[in-house]
């Protein structure tokens, strides 16, 4: 509402009568250009002046970050914002510019020449704008920025003419011819690329700056020879009506793939649109007193509290992000321009402190004048973040609730990702940018597409290129982590590694990468497309093979965070442990139970299985009694030491639940021996032995084994299985409780879709652990409850409930059936396109899918617990980790999550979140 | 309350004080014989004179049955009914008969011996009952009755006496002591039948009738024997302790084994309890003048207005049921015993009328003298029952919609079973008693487990047996169809095949049964276990091998009944049809329309296959579309075959829905060869081919198919396939169109689960429809609907009904997935055992769940409703043939159901009662 009462007031005449600015024709639109604007509809422009941070969403990240720069009164070149609101209107109406708004544009470009004090198209003193997009969310890498709008072959000899240096001019215009093919027609970028290489190869030129006028102004005209034979048209000699095709420009990038592509992978809704910000020019290549860089208000990396970041003196913009010049560190200025320096420390200052968070600035230096091109909220390492969070809390910038929300709890899982072990041996081939921290082994792969591909089939790798531009996103998403040669630590793969949480190295210049030949050659080794190495973008080091790798440890400030956190959240964390290790992680990273504890993977190791096979192909319940009483010592001290390990807290013991055909030989392998042994005209006891092995298999074989003999339903079937698990779980107790420790296990029965699939064997445990306590004379509290996975018993969740002592979700399995997809089948097959194509938001077994299983379990929590009101709750499907998935668990009011022990930490945080954010939802 | 009240008022003294009965004493109980009736506490035991119809829950069918034949004047020997609340007490209490209740049978004993003028143990002419027992639901073969309970060394010689006739003394106390062993004592009876077989072979006497008195005399003392070495106790010879050990035995009885089976099979709860009948002796085994026979009121086989049954000179109840002497038909009486015959007919006639329907009576003459000793509504055929509903229509007895409640839906099924093909030669070995109609082939199998284990292996067989007993039962609900050698119409196996529906032949004395040597003979030709033989229920007739069968007619009194039906229902019945034969059908049994039109059948014939794999091989989209464009005229005829069957209703088309691997060779098959050719160190084509071929498998292998790429998914994948069925559609419709024949086709789209799925697979349909429109100039309104099979799309139905014009509940997936639980390998393992087991009530698969399954439909009828009032709703799954199921769907509010042709009119009418109950309910 706010633009539109702030349109109407501006409507209602506070403006001059607009004049016709500069020469300007109205050829651009074909329209006669207006002298009042249009007094009906919304309001399509703003001053950045008019503009402030709140507006986000109308002006973008970008204006509404250099309005309120401009309200702070900081040095900012003037200049105006499209709202996203014109875009939509553009590209819902057919990509035609929505009524009113070019008038509008032409009105501000009247004022902004009366505030540079030039005019547009002027062909002595002449005005140039810059031309950006700017959406609500920041898109690293859109780039679709055009510099020095408003040259032409006349304004570029005023340009020459007012500022005495007939050189930069002829740059700047060389520049903007570029990048007008480049971005606004949408022309191949290789001939202009081979254009300047071979005018740099004819002058001799080293780089860009030792190309002289004459040499640029040849240049300028083979580029626009060039733009006329590739769009069959003459380059635009109209500034308005090359501001018009840069805006247009800008709005149809919106839609542009890798825009789309983007967005989909960071779901930014497609309904947002971009604004436009038009901006005076300033120059960062009027010499050595002219300069661009980008800074951050403290260590992107590391949070320490310090300006960080980088620049190039005599350079434009897009020199420092793009690595074609390695840029210096930003405390190199205070040697080279010490007053501008100063000037800038303190503008990073009042900006980190009135936005309250670290800022990612862009400046440009003209001749001496510090001018502020851009601000935004940094993006940080998970370390970075989570010291900036803590530090900022102790310097009373924020709250201890906003500091809470400073860090994201994926983040928190990169910290404890793996680094490279100290005490291995490795050999390091080259050494680059630590760009984004982390150690990563995998093949190498040298285009991002390969890399899609390789990840799919299952195979880790590392995506090597000389640097990275925004079509090689998929790739970086796909691959393990990222080896640039060039760029540096604000490069475009520095930058969105880092967002994505993948180690990267960036510029490690001594890499030489040959992408036709598809290798790279460093520290005199050539490693092959597929051939292994590893990354570590904490150091920057590039290693030769795969190394070990060692587990993090957890920072101080991490502590301080998570201990914040504990405050905060209402969910308790309990971990997924089904060894003694796992258990003891678990609570080191704070786990206060064991919600998932599952029992089979102690019947595959190698001298039980023997003993489960035996059990499977016994006859009669006598013969599997025999085998499982092998079995139980084992068993037995499985649960001695994994109780143990969590001595005082819960630990939720799952009875037997895959399907028994997997502890037995594989079927095709046995089909095809027994097929040769028969071709070969065998007829021995090994014959013999592979066809009754054959057989069992075969008789167990499954066509849908997911929905087939497992389960609850093994244990109906076979219910001497679940006298020997409790049998176990009671005896380890007992033998604990004899050593004073106090073990609490709970049982938990799997894949029970009706109640009484759970009363019968909640009889079956029941008699055991009466039998066992009459044997002991020991008295056994042991709570038994269910998963709840099966649709089914959440849709009789209040009939469950009446057998129930508690319910934990086993979203894996209950997401497989409420969608009817099968994980293993689907995920790497039709599900990557459906997410890929949008089909579905999400992968529902990443991010709980709320409309569907959410909903089934909101039906099992509220009729369960009316049932059994201190029905205790849970979730242990990989959900329980996944910070969108616990918003949704805090909301649906369970009372655990969960998760791997490693995600513990980042489930507490979550959780955490997931509090405050649910109070301000119900506050607002 | 009311027996409460009964109670209360009857202690409140308008009985006598009790006198002690007879010369019993009370060792029976050990407690003192009472003086008055206990004041506290529930009454027990009702006189017949005092209970009537409405008391079926307290007094059990036989009880409340004797007990309204009493109060309507009819000659019923008098007794009276201990309450099943006593036989629930007695099982709940440990086996201890509630207080009160002995001192009330004593009561009740002491005032029957002053009815029927003698005394219970009276040395000179004693008092004999009957005990037997009697739940509320008939339960036929219980067989738990106890004859001449009474009879003593001592009162044998007084029964003697009195009669006159000792002979028959002791031949009553002969059938005592041999049931009391049996029944009561639970006695191994194989002892007792040796010696009466050799006490016959002894006298060299062919029936029992012709053992005298003494050779009788020493019978009963070697049996008195028998029980004492084989019980380790005396038989009981005081008449009390005789009465109350079988009183505990009908109740025990109760929970047997073969009672518990039964009331499983026709989900009776098992909380009812049974009744215990105590009931003056009278005797049908007194010579030429007396009898015993039961009686229907019509033709149960074929509902003809006429007296039909069965009975025995000289002989008592269990002789004619049990099919030791073949009886006479109950017409003959009419000639030998004319007065006691037109007496039977008036008392049939007061009953039929009296219960408004047709009554299955047992009777007994004793000297000329007739006693009805029970009535009950009649079983029937399904032919009977569809005769006898119209017909009492017609004569008024009963209205509209009690006729169309008579009927059993399933039994119409039975009446559209297949019958002998009589253009068909055969060869009749034998011919039996036509005692339950339907031709059945399959395995000759012996022994019920035998029939059991066969059905459970796929095969098909009849239950071959001299005769059949309750311990049969499940080889009969296994089998296709009985056959028996001995027993009548009334016979066990008669009785019990009818309630099933099975084909049944019993008394085909010319089948020569060897158990042992398991085979039978007839006609000369010996027919082993697991030959080939059909029966035919409906004439009798025992045929050898396999025999074609047709197609079954609808009478007029179906038709009928069926319009009447159609007058009353407010669900639509469709059919599921693939074929212009399936869909001719389902239209002339009165369907309209086709709820499911598959179309994956029509991709299965032989001149298809090799373009549907060339299709399936293909690696590009063009690939794929020239191998489709071949299957398009294929399947553009089809639809013109069926949507011209339709002609003016609605077809719904489902789109391709199974995994694309089902259209390729066997795996295992595959496998095989590769590793034999192989081995043989082949390199030839063929190898190769093989190879490619199961490579291509493999690729298309999924762990759990039903969940992996199928239904909507391969349309998302391959939008070719879409694109041809839907171009088939629409041609087809626009063909027919030319022709003047009004198409109504709608497209059905599979396995949707989330609403973008069906949104973009309705785009490419939508977009071929207007190919198609284009192209033909024709106007193409086909209605796009989904199928709700994944609980997903229920529990977001509201979303998906934005892109669905109908729904229609595909509910065997659904069940499955909402169940996680694989049809294919679970119904003959797991899930058996659950529904034998009481796990679960009832295969889901057959009978709709309304918890789970029914609530997920309940929710999407609703929710999509809301979203678009006129959404369409049916269901396509088998349910929909399913009388409960329908009911299901009736309470939801569901438009239709759909189901395989030969259902469609057990539909209409299960629909019609859906209506008629669901009011009963609503105003109840």
């Amino acid at each position: 509402m706010a633009p539109k009462t702030a349109a109407r007031r501006r409507t209602s005449g506070r403006e001059p009568k607009a004049e016709r600015p500069g020469r300007a024709t109205s050829r651009a639109t074909g329209r006669r250009a207006p002298t009042v604007p249009s007094r009906r509809g919304r309001r399509w422009v703003w001053r950045f002046e008019e503009g402030h941070r709140g507006m986000r969403d109308l002006l973008g990240g970008k204006g509404a970050g250099v309005a309120e720069m401009t309200r702070a009164g900081l040095p900012v070149p003037p200049g105006f914002t499209i709202t996203t609101q014109a875009c939509l209107a553009f590209l819902g109406g057919r990509d035609r510019f929505p009524d009113g708004l070019w008038d509008e544009v032409l009105l501000n470009l009247r004022w902004l020449e009366r505030t540079a004090g030039r005019r547009f198209g002027d062909v002595d003193d002449p005005l140039l704008v810059s031309v950006r997009s700017g959406a609500a969310f920041s898109m690293p890498g859109m780039m679709d920025t055009v510099l020095n709008l408003g040259l032409t072959p006349e304004t570029v000899e005023g340009l020459a003419r007012a500022t005495g240096d007939r050189r930069f001019a002829l740059d700047a215009y060389r520049r903007f011819v570029q990048l007008f093919a480049k971005i606004v027609l949408g022309l191949d970028p290789e001939p202009f690329d081979a254009a300047l290489e071979a005018a740099k190869r004819r002058s001799g030129a080293v780089s860009d700056a030792d190309l002289g006028a004459e040499a640029l102004a040849a240049l300028v005209e083979e580029m626009r020879q060039l733009v006329r034979a590739a769009a069959r048209t003459p380059f635009p000699d109209d500034p308005l009506v090359q501001l018009e095709h840069a805006i247009r420009a800008v709005f149809r990038s919106w839609n542009g793939r890798r825009a789309v592509a983007y967005r989909e992978f960071n779901r930014i809704p497609h309904t947002l649109g971009t604004a436009v910000n038009v901006q005076m020019m300033v120059f960062g290549n009027m010499g050595e007193t002219s300069g661009t860089g980008v800074a951050f208000t403290r260590d992107p990396a590391t949070g320490e509290r310090r300006l960080y970041g980088e620049y190039l003196l005599n350079a434009q913009g897009e020199d420092v992000v793009a690595g074609i010049r390695t840029p210096e560190p930003i405390a190199a200025l205070g040697e080279q321009l010490p007053r501008v320096y100063r000037e800038f420390e303190r503008i990073a200052s009042r900006l980190e402190a009135h936005y309250r968070d670290v800022q990612d600035m862009e400046f440009t230096i003209e001749r001496g004048r510090l001018y502020m091109l851009q601000t935004r909220t940094a993006k940080r390492t998970a370390e970075a973040a989570v010291k900036i969070a803590t530090d900022m809390l102790r310097e009373r910038l924020i709250t201890r609730d906003e500091a809470l929300l400073r860090v994201e709890p994926d983040q928190i899982d990169h910290l404890l990702h793996r680094a490279i072990d100290p005490a291995a041996s490795v050999t390091v081939l080259a050494t680059g940018l630590a760009a984004s921290p982390g150690a990563a082994s995998g093949a190498a792969v040298f285009d991002a597409d390969r890399a899609e591909v390789m990840a799919r089939a299952g195979t880790p790798c590392i995506l090597v290129r000389i640097e990275t531009n925004p079509d090689d996103v998929h790739g970086m998403i796909a691959a393990q982590g990222v080896l640039t040669a060039r760029g540096g630590r604000t490069s475009h793969a520095a930058v969105v590694a880092r967002g994505m949480g993948r180690p990267c190295v960036a510029g490690a210049e001594a890499v030489d990468v040959d992408l036709r030949a598809r290798q790279f050659v460093a520290g005199g080794v050539t490693v092959r497309e597929g051939d292994l190495f590893t990354i570590d973008g904490t150091t920057g080091r590039v290693i030769q093979g795969a190394v070990p790798t060692v587990e993090p440890k957890v920072s101080g400030a991490l502590r301080r965070l998570l201990a914040m956190a504990d405050e905060v959240r209402r969910l308790g964390v309990y971990a997924n442990a089904d060894t003694p290790d796992d258990a003891r992680r678990a609570r080191a990273f704070g786990a206060r139970g064991v919600g998932l504890c599952r029992t089979e993977h102690m019947f595959m190791q190698q001298e039980r299985l023997p003993h489960v096979q035996a059990m499977i192909l016994a006859t009669t319940a006598q013969g599997r009694r025999e085998a499982l009483a092998e079995l139980l010592p084992f068993q037995r001290q499985d649960f001695v030491g994994i109780l143990e390990a969590m001595r005082g807290l819960p630990v939720i013991i799952r009875l037997i639940d895959p399907p028994l055909h997997e502890f037995l030989p594989n079927h095709d392998v046995l089909l095809t021996e027994v097929a040769t042994r028969r071709e070969r005209g065998e007829s021995g006891p090994e014959l013999a032995h592979a066809e009754q092995l054959l057989h069992a298999v075969e008789e167990l074989r499954e066509q849908n084994p997911m929905l087939g003999l497992r389960g609850c339903r093994l244990g109906l079937l076979y219910p001497e299985i679940i006298e020997m698990q409790t049998r176990a779980i009671a005896e380890a107790t007992s033998d604990l409780r004899g050593r004073g420790v106090r073990a609490v296990p709970e049982i938990m029965v799997p894949l029970v879709g009706h109640v009484e699939e759970l009363r019968r064997t909640r009889a079956v445990i029941e008699s055991t652990l009466a039998e066992v306590a009459r044997e002991r004379r020991v008295r056994l509290a042991i709570k038994i409850g269910t998963m709840i996975e099966v649709p089914r018993a959440a849709l009789t969740a209040g009939q469950v409930a009446e057998a129930a002592e508690f319910f934990s979700f086993g979203t894996n399995d209950l997401t497989q059936m409420t969608y009817g997809v099968s994980r293993d089948d689907a995920e790497g097959k039709f599900l990557a396109q459906y997410v890929r194509e949008g089909i579905l938001p999400d992968n529902p077994f990443e991010h709980l899918d709320p409309d569907g299983v959410g909903r089934l379990m909101a039906i099992a929590v509220e009729e369960g617990r009316r049932t059994r009101p201190e029905l205790e709750v849970g979730i242990c499907g990989e959900h329980g980790g996944d910070a969108a998935s616990i918003a949704v668990c805090e909301r649906i009011g369970l009372d655990y999550v969960s998760c791997s022990p490693f995600r513990v930490p980042a489930a507490r945080l979550a959780a955490a979140q997931a509090v405050l954010v649910g109070e301000r939802t119900s506050t607002a």
